[in-house]
């Protein structure tokens, strides 16, 4: 799914990671646990992630604040899940913050043509 | 594969997109085409991209400066896919420009027992 963000600025967490081979029911039970717990915390916007037949996936999550950012890496089932990713789902990952300035939506887009 | 990039700031655009059934051949050339050209545009910091089966995509560009980003979005061939993009391949994508201030990669981080 495409996120319904709000204008900007706000928030990203650019989370990019290659998987390991262990363990995927285990990973897809915690990734969906993860991504209903972030859901319901205060200054979530949304989320956006694809992961490709070579392991390697982009997660992108949207929030209101640095604070709300920092709150959710701090919430200890979470904390949890990042341990556990890293010593056994994880062979490598980047966490990128950044602030977004603007966007652009395909519904926005001059049609050439129409 | 996930990037290798300088210490921040630096800049992303997250690009987020849901594909249409049409062209998947096309779409593959051309998509191969834009990343060879992005990588030789001055300023071109890397790329991380996933789709997965659901058809949603996430790619991220990193850019070395706003004017870097500016002037890969403007390259004629650009332009020429991004039109193709909006009448053929894309069902939907938003793009958002980000900043991105801080980084952290699993190399750093401390692990547990070790």
């Amino acid at each position: 799914m495409i996120a319904r963000t709000p204008a900007p600025p706000y928030w990203a967490v650019i989370f990019t990671s290659r998987r390991t081979d262990a363990d995927a029911d285990g990973y897809a039970a915690m990734a969906a646990a993860m991504a209903e717990m972030a859901a319901r915390q205060p200054g979530y916007l949304g989320v956006e992630s694809a992961r490709g037949t070579d392991g390697v996936g982009v997660t992108v999550s949207y929030w209101a604040s640095e604070e709300a950012m920092r709150a959710w890496k701090h919430v200890a089932a979470h904390v949890g899940a990042q341990r556990a990713g890293r010593e056994r789902w994880y062979a490598d990952y980047v966490t990128r913050i950044a602030r977004v300035e603007r966007d652009y939506r395909m519904a926005d887009s001059p049609r050439v043509g129409l």
